[in-house]
């Protein structure tokens, strides 16, 4: 089995380093690009998660290339309200 | 005096929706773009009150041109550490 090229990490509420090591497992393990993705109060963590990894554990081995910002409906039908969501793309620099 | 083409909002610990008004305000007073810059655990609010200028109170009429993250140094020096920001770029649409 080959390791995908691009990753997924979904940051909830663990503490910000276990997001910060699966983000630079995923590199390790051969992937091109990592997303790292949040809703709610989660957005805070999932920039330090991006910030941490590209500054300290991957210093000048990746670049942010793009952030994007949404909405989603959560919760039960009738019972639905809006979230906000980040994607944070790190990718490999060349 | 003419209304600056580009405003600032700075998002901290007050209900999203000061900041959600601020923003519009900006807009109706001939604001081209208007930046929406949060620090920290504001971060989260930073992106609900783009999201919810964007979807609800000036929709069809903005978009979310670019999103930025970084690190800045905050503290005395000596006791510094570092806290992630944000800045969401929301530009009238043509």
């Amino acid at each position: 089995m080959s390791a995908p090229k691009e990753g997924v990490v979904l940051v909830g509420a663990k503490p910000t380093m276990n997001y910060v090591l699966a983000t630079v497992i995923q590199f390790n393990q051969g992937a091109e690009k990592v997303i790292i993705k949040a809703r709610g109060r989660a957005i805070s963590k999932a920039v330090d998660t991006a910030e941490i990894t590209r500054l300290r554990f991957l210093a000048g081995q990746v670049d942010v290339s793009e952030v994007r910002i949404g909405t989603e409906k959560v919760g039960e039908p009738g019972k639905e309200r809006s979230v906000s969501t980040i994607e944070i793309v790190l990718t490999r620099k060349a």
